[in-house]
């Protein structure tokens, strides 16, 4: 394809994009295709000749849109936001464009530079203290990983290999396999599945801990189960606290958990994947309290930023731990100016990197902080709307208290009745829902996930809700 | 920003990215900044009011690209390349405006679906056996992974539990604590820093074994070394095969390491991250020998294949043993349908996944497979083209044949002299190429990465390496 026929086809596309995002209300949320149902439609194999591109444009809306959940549509209200903005989508043709691979600072300095910055920016714009800013030279900075799991484990591996290196260097006698056996980690029961998945692929024990009436863990559940376990005689290291569970967005009481941690020396993680971006507005900062002890903080600007995907956003006090844990240098990789910017293949678990902070950097400049921080605002208030409906309905109840952009809800009554009643919903097809269970009680999760969502389609959605109850109630 | 601007913005940022691909010959290939080069400037934080897109255009070409290493430059030599393609960045904005999250069927049907019939596309393309293809119904199917660390990681982590599960069946008074300890893996003593990190990672022994003359691993070699771990009480479960290793493109015999595979019964996994994509044309298909035998197999066509990073290519015969280690689902991602198609969350360490295989959709129609051949010939012919120039000066020698798009070669002389003269070529600063050192002999890696690379840029390429030859001779 030559340059000319790209600059016909890209202005194509960027009509059907922006068209498609501006009209998304009136697409049809959740696919109805069956599974299956795209194969029959394609060729068995790649042609051997090139087709024409408006062939393949028409494709797109015939055989693609058909099988798309359209997760910007304002009527999705399912999982967490993921991010859409038009800045993020320039900054990414640009970056395929340039398309390096930015595993050293040498294979494109700019890659690696405009990242350490970006980072700093972001640290600041959501209150980080100046230890996690590379800035501050203490050794502390930030880097992208790919999302919020590859961040747990990446933070679970350096905790690893510290509390390895500390327990050798005590009594040089020890081996790993001495240690690692006994190994133990701890998250919230609530934590994100991504959590005990990290567990499992480093191999160690995660214990899942009992949170508390308002679903948060606290310090002194955790230091109780360091206790046990230590006079059972293992080895805890590591903890991660969740600042807005995937579940139902409680927020562990990290001012606690970050003391335990420092008394008992073990690794304290936050995962603060969707309700990170929050902190850009100060008045949700209060959950970060104890941060400045913490050893590494995560949260997803592609979740809630207008970042789009992926970026997922972690700082390191110390990344030491990590780089001795994953350095394994081949001469090919190696270059002169190694030690004066960081090299960041040492700080993921992949080698290849994408230049993502350019999507940071755009969003940043064209959106600006007081947008970001209205655009949360907005969303968090369109969830109290959406929650003072359900708590004037005789019908419905709450779940938990509403913060952030996600409301848990419930049709008074049974699990199975709230069972049917999200199938009922789902069924209608006019807005999509997934659900939750928590200590028992299942229920109904409505997240505001789209930059398109008004108050209209609140009401829209609460509608909806009304309907589907009445429909289940008179069935029952 | 509204859809107005986007316009005006992405229309602009599609010349400019059009123009710098164009003419990316004229630039310096390797970036001249020293570290620490961009934060003096830049503001130290993110602005509060969006600023215009027009001063941030001005900025790519101000800030950002005096720092780009141009990995699309025809004079850019060195590691492995990275793809760069019109119809993939095409396909890109449409991925970044669906921005769907597929990690299980039902979040985006078409995600799953496309990617499902596109890893049989390219299987079929690269002449893989049936078993692989989902069409053929026998369990196997393909993924598209990150990057081939990924890839390796994951084959790891499934072999560990495929040998956990049968040694337990088999020895039900058996624990993992047991067994982990005692497991090890193999590759060549040339396999890519990725498989040691691999063994890091999955917390397993990782025994580099010794090549042959040729730099290749053979079966006799393997099978020694797993008769010999075994009378040591050890448990051998993995192997990786190199298909063209980053060191000097050598290939480890496949059809010998998966035969040692099949009578061990330990996972023979491929990694043919680079040369993988040469095996679209036929002739090359000779080195995947054995292929039939073996549990996965991976290589990126982000490298050599058009389809921009990242997209990673990876087939495994039985993704239940991955399924099985990957698996820890809460209710918010189950859904009524599983089982029907592949939840792809459980084949891979993240848990999010951008709408990649759209990439693979429109490079394969708007290229053809006949182009994509012809593309890889012209690469390996200019390769052979500068050998042969290599092999007729009396100064200079390859260091072993050529049979991909990489040249590796040598002054005749001391290890010394060879990073003499690569410091020499690099600081000219007209061509960019990184050494290698195999078996104590250093010499340098003159990739082909560039889609715009010719044969006047070979002449270029081979006169920068005479001059520089020359040079360091006459210091002598």
């Amino acid at each position: 394809m030559e340059f000319k026929q790209f600059k016909e086809f890209s202005s194509e596309m960027i009509d059907y994009v922006g068209n498609y995002l501006e009209n998304i209300r009136d697409r049809k949320v959740l696919s109805s295709v069956k599974p299956g149902y795209l194969r029959p439609q394609l060729p068995a194999e790649a042609p051997n000749d090139p087709e024409n591109w408006k062939d393949v444009m028409l494709d797109v809306e015939k055989l693609i849109m058909p099988g798309v959940t359209h997760w910007h549509s304002p009527r999705f209200h399912a999982y967490f936001p993921t991010a859409n903005s038009y800045p993020a989508m320039v900054a990414d043709i640009l970056s395929d464009s340039i398309a390096c691979i930015g595993f050293s600072w040498i294979s494109s300095p700019a890659c690696t530079e405009l990242e350490v910055v970006m980072m700093d920016w972001l640290a600041k714009m959501i209150g980080l203290p100046e230890i996690f800013l590379a800035s501050a030279g203490q050794g502390g900075g930030g880097v992208i990983q790919g999302t919020a799991s590859e961040a747990t484990l990446v933070a679970l591996l350096g905790a690893k290999a510290r509390v390895l290196q500390q327990l050798k260097q005590a009594n040089p006698t020890l081996v790993d396999a001495d240690i690692v056996p006994k190994l133990v980690a701890y998250s919230s029961e609530l934590s994100h599945s991504s959590v005990e998945r990290a567990g499992l692929l480093g191999g160690v024990l995660l214990r899942a801990l009992a949170t508390d009436g308002e679903h948060k863990l606290r310090g002194d559940t955790l230091r109780e189960a360091i206790i046990k376990d230590r006079a059972d005689g293992l080895i805890p290291f590591f903890v991660v606290a969740t600042l807005g569970t995937t579940s139902c967005c409680s927020f562990d009481r990290l001012d606690e958990i970050a003391e335990v941690g420092v008394d008992e020396n073990i690794w304290v993680h936050v995962d603060a994947a969707y309700a990170g971006s929050a902190f850009v507005c100060p008045e949700y900062r209060h959950y970060t309290k104890g941060v400045e002890l913490v050893d590494s903080f995560n949260f997803n600007p592609h979740k809630w930023l207008q970042v789009t995907f992926d970026c997922s956003a972690m700082w390191l006090k110390n990344p030491n731990h990590v780089i001795n844990a994953f350095n394994v240098d081949p001469l090919y990789l190696k270059h002169e100016l190694e030690g004066q910017m960081p090299d960041y293949r040492h700080w993921q678990i992949p080698l290849g990197r994408r230049f993502r902070s350019l999507k940071m950097w755009f969003v940043f400049r064209l959106i600006g902080v007081a947008n970001l921080q209205k655009s949360i605002r907005k969303d968090i208030n369109l969830a109290l709307d959406f929650a003072k409906r359900v708590e004037e309905d005789p019908n419905f109840e709450l779940f938990n208290e509403v913060t952030m952009g996600l409301v848990c809800f419930r049709i008074k009554g049974s699990n199975e009745l709230n069972e049917t009643l999200l199938k009922e919903i789902n069924d209608r097809g006019k807005v999509y829902m997934v659900p939750s269970k928590v200590k028992g009680t299942f229920f109904l999760r409505m997240a505001i996930c789209s930059r398109y969502t008004q108050i209209e389609d609140i009401n829209f959605t609460w509608n909806e809700v009304q309907e589907s109850g009445k429909a289940v109630l008179s069935k029952q």
